[in-house]
């Protein structure tokens, strides 16, 4: 927990003081440690933006605009990278990492060891540590940060009530970095206080909100808002009261706009008691029947966040059609940095080849701000995984501007963290990090198909195991076929799209392979574009999936990384491994038994 | 947990005083209350022997005997039955209960509420229902109580070392029942205390042991023994050490003889980390390979404990074949009364019908003791399921003559149990119970297939949930057959088996169809005796066992019980309904996609 660690930011020296109390001081004490003799305008109208001038002498920029600059420059500087020409804008306002942290100490979704807020029910945090934290963020912009989980459980819906003082002290240590805090609320937590409903058209649950929003604001005057998860797998809602959502949005909205504070609403609501033998209702269609109706319904200050598939973080998933939906809307597209389904991590996985895929479906535009789900811990390298950090650091800089390319972001990330790296060596690792979302969906479930993941914990194969269970996440093998119809013959899920992708989606030979069984129930013996079946498919991928993540081994044992990270990712790279062939032989297995159908190279089926 | 029920021995009027000290005084407490002038002959060399006088003014026996015969009196007198006439002598010196009770609080498979004798890491107990405990134990003669959990957790092993002098209070009190604690033992304790190693053959090991079971035999003179699981399910053994059972059982069983106690040594040991690839290794053959070899080399004061299926408790097993390999050893054989994987107390499970058959196959001279896994908890109810009670009963029974009939055993607990039901009610009370099993088997797993249990909590149905697991426990379905082979031609196991069992079992047409999909692999138009395919047959089954279990509520709803017994019973019932529904559309489910065959009468099939 005491450990040091820079990680992207290795040239930083030492720990900051603990009096700096604005972001541009922050950016002055930066630049002095560094050495680096750059002058700060500072233009408050520009906020976050920021210019550097061509010899670096000059940063222009907001309150926060400098100290960004100013970080920028620094990794410039470290990446030998030139610096932008011209004013620095960031593409959304709200750039947001959402912390799934309990008042336990417990992370839920956590692969990098515990909360860094709490422990045993109450704030528990090393200051130094979220200075350090604080560097990180402001290093790639992100700029808001929910520190508890949008399941809100006792106590900690107290953050907003009598830990407000301990918030306020958490607060000032991440404004001089720029960084907003957020708190995810109980939406029923009105009825702790004696009010008989949660209703949000009832005057006294809206008073009661308004009343603790002030003293919330009277403690935090700059929160970004309030994060809700209401009506979903279980937590209370509007629908309980016979409200829609945009009555319980704007209801707490309200209470929030005139401190100039956001409501964000998770739009991730579906029924989570599906019987499995209700082959109607289809769980992707949800989100979009239960939001869509609404747009234009929502105040200013409401943000929908929809998560970037119709699932739930699945390896692969089509863009979700509510966020092409929405024009009149407030919409945050919501990834998962947190590898709950691809890999804990165990396996390396780099994002930002799957968000470009996403944006190139959806367009940059059709959102206005931005989250991810954290995959921060108490670990000495944070993200557990010392090569995980790659998607944070994108993250940010992704966020700032989606225009940058996978390639890029996680070469800056290579040549930040191993600066001691010669260049063949970093070239490979760039290249490992670039394939192995690929690998990883390789060996995992199989074109789409999705939720062939273990119970429960989410890590390693488990053909069945939401087969028969309530989540509506089915894939209906039998011996002659897999997969749901979802097209307009089967759930019509696919007329959510717009033209477009409907079309692209709508018949098995237009739609990309590897969203085909998302899409169509397809026979075995179906030929996929390349002559090959597709039971042939699900074996050769399932193969050489396994097969690339051995040769991922080779590859990481040759690479010149310091002691510490390469112990951490070697000891990682066995359980990938095991993990790869596990989903191999399993899923194969899994296939094998009901097709029938033998490997064309003969490889061993179970 | 202070609620005051007696269960089968609803005539009793009060508490016990608490300065009983032998069990002939409480048989003079009990008689005395209960207003029963018998004089008792105490003749001590008679011991658990008993006999009653005709007109049971006179009841003859040792001092545990004469409390025997005192509730025997008690309870033919409360059931209007005859008394048995001659001398009853228990046709097993020790008849156990082992309770998987840990320091904590938590009751390993515990379906009836927390300990009875942990919690919060100590004793915590209420004497005034050890005692109540003491009276059901001894009222059918069960006369040793292994308390707590064989996985033995830290701080569990205290009991044999700081712990003793609490030990020794709770063997004072129930020493008045003629009941004789014993305790689980942690094979590696001696580690616990400096020793490098808990090698068998190191002498400072075996001294440890007989150095500190002097300790614990100074305490707990009456101590029964040591339970131990070793080298099972990641719990320490000889194995560790290149040892084999024999040599690890007997170092512990040299300890403890001078003190006249046994030593229980549990054989359920497999590979637990099987590889599910491995088709060679077949789990059920596992004890029998483990210990068979070894018959003749166990001390005088060891006794096997031996499951009495090969696998774990299911359902449906034959008998293991351990049971019917060692002649020259003193064996146990073992029961689990706690409805681990037969429907947790929420179902009904009523088991004697199950013991009856295994006892047919085994021979009731084959073991020498008998236990069972404990279905007792902290609820008010003792069992959770009212019902569940009758498999104590039944048990302890059972154990002192395995002569006695399931019918008998059943229809005498709801007699002493409802004694103001009608006999017409009652008579329907029987027949549910008695037919409770065979409609619990029809609705899970078909024809001795087993394990198609939900991974971890055992119930509910996961067809897969055990295929491609570490756990030994198979079924290899795929498109056109299902089971494993346990012929010579297959795994062998059958062969584990003396000539007679094994012609009964070696040829699918010559095994009983329950068993079937135990010992064969089967295609699914495989024709029973009957004519009907084997997967009409498992259509037909699970078809069948739900309407059973939904007529048995129509049947409970009928049934004139104690109010509080009825509103338990119908909860429950109303779940366990809902399981059946499960279960049935599952497994159905999952063989018709398989199987692609459709039901003969046409009903729903998912």
């Amino acid at each position: 927990m005491n450990e040091k660690r820079h990680l992207w930011l290795p040239f930083l020296k030492s720990d900051l003081p603990e009096n700096l109390t604005t972001p541009a001081q922050t950016a002055r004490a930066e630049l002095e440690q560094a050495g680096i003799a750059a002058k700060l305008n500072l233009v408050t109208d520009m906020g976050e933006s920021w210019s550097v001038s061509k010899d670096g002498s000059e940063i222009t920029g907001g309150e926060t605009g400098v100290l960004y600059g100013a970080y920028r420059l620094m990794m410039a500087r470290a990446a030998g990278e030139a610096l932008p020409t011209g004013v620095q804008t960031p593409r959304y306002p709200l750039r947001m990492i959402n912390c799934w942290d309990n008042a336990d100490g417990d992370v839920e979704r956590g692969y990098s060891g515990r909360s860094l807020f709490f422990e045993g029910g109450k704030f528990d945090y090393d200051p130094a540590r979220m200075r350090q934290l604080g560097r990180l963020l402001a290093s790639v912009g992100i700029n808001v940060l929910c520190i508890n989980n949008v399941n809100v459980r006792d106590p900690a819906h107290r953050l907003i009530e009598d830990w407000l003082p301990e918030l306020a002290k958490l607060a000032d240590i991440f404004r001089a970095f720029g960084v907003r805090l957020m708190v995810s609320i109980d939406y029923a937590q009105p009825i702790r206080h004696g009010i008989p409903t949660a209703d949000p058209l009832d005057e006294r649950v809206a008073q009661w909100w308004i009343e603790q929003t002030k003293k919330v604001y009277a403690a935090v005057p700059d929160l970004a808002g309030y994060l809700v998860k209401a009506d979903s797998e279980s937590r209370p809602g509007p629908f309980t009261y016979g409200r829609n959502h945009a009555e319980g949005a704007n209801m707490l909205a309200r209470a929030l706009a005139p401190h100039g504070g956001v409501l964000v609403w998770r739009c991730f609501v579906y029924n989570c008691q599906q019987d499995w033998r209700d082959a109607k209702t289809d769980r992707p269609m949800a989100a979009y029947q239960h939001y869509a109706y609404l747009d234009g319904q929502f105040d200013k200050n409401v943000i929908l966040q929809v998560k970037n598939g119709p699932y739930d973080f699945q390896v692969r998933e089509p863009v979700s059609p509510t966020l092409l939906a929405m024009p009149k809307t407030t919409l945050a597209i919501e990834f998962q940095l947190a590898q709950e389904y691809t890999g804990h991590q165990i396996d390396i996985y780099a994002m930002p080849p799957m968000w470009r895929e996403v944006y190139a479906d959806m367009g940059a535009d059709r959102v206005q701000a931005i989250a991810a789900v954290s995959n921060l811990g108490r670990d000495g390298n944070y993200t557990g995984h010392p090569f995980a950090a790659v998607n944070l650091f994108a993250y940010g800089l992704f966020a700032w501007n989606p225009d940058e390319t996978p390639e890029h972001m996680i070469a800056l990330w290579c040549r930040l963290t191993y600066p001691d790296m010669d260049a063949a060596s970093r070239e490979t690792l760039v290249g490992l990090l670039m394939n192995s979302r690929a690998v990883y969906e390789k060996y995992t479930a199989p074109l789409g198909l999705c939720w062939m993941v273990a119970r429960g914990v989410h890590y390693g194969p488990g053909p069945d195991d939401y087969e028969y269970d309530r989540w509506g996440t089915y894939h209906r093998a039998d011996r002659d076929a897999v997969g749901i119809d979802r097209t307009a013959n089967g759930t019509g899920y696919v007329l959510q799209y717009p033209p477009e992708l409907r079309a692209r989606y709508e018949t098995p030979e237009s739609c990309p392979d590897e969203l085909k069984l998302f899409f169509h129930r397809l026979r075995y013996d179906y030929v996929m574009a390349d002559g090959r079946t597709l039971i042939q498919r699900i074996y050769d991928d399932h193969f050489e999936g396994y097969e690339q993540a051995k040769a991922m081994k080779a590859t990481l044992e040759n690479l010149p990384l310091p002691s510490r990270d390469r112990e951490e990712a070697l000891e990682r790279m066995d359980r990938q491994i095991k993990n790869a062939r596990e989903w191999c032989d399993i899923v194969n297995a899994f296939f094998h038994r009901f097709s029938g159908a033998e490997d064309a190279h003969g490889r061993t089926l179970y």
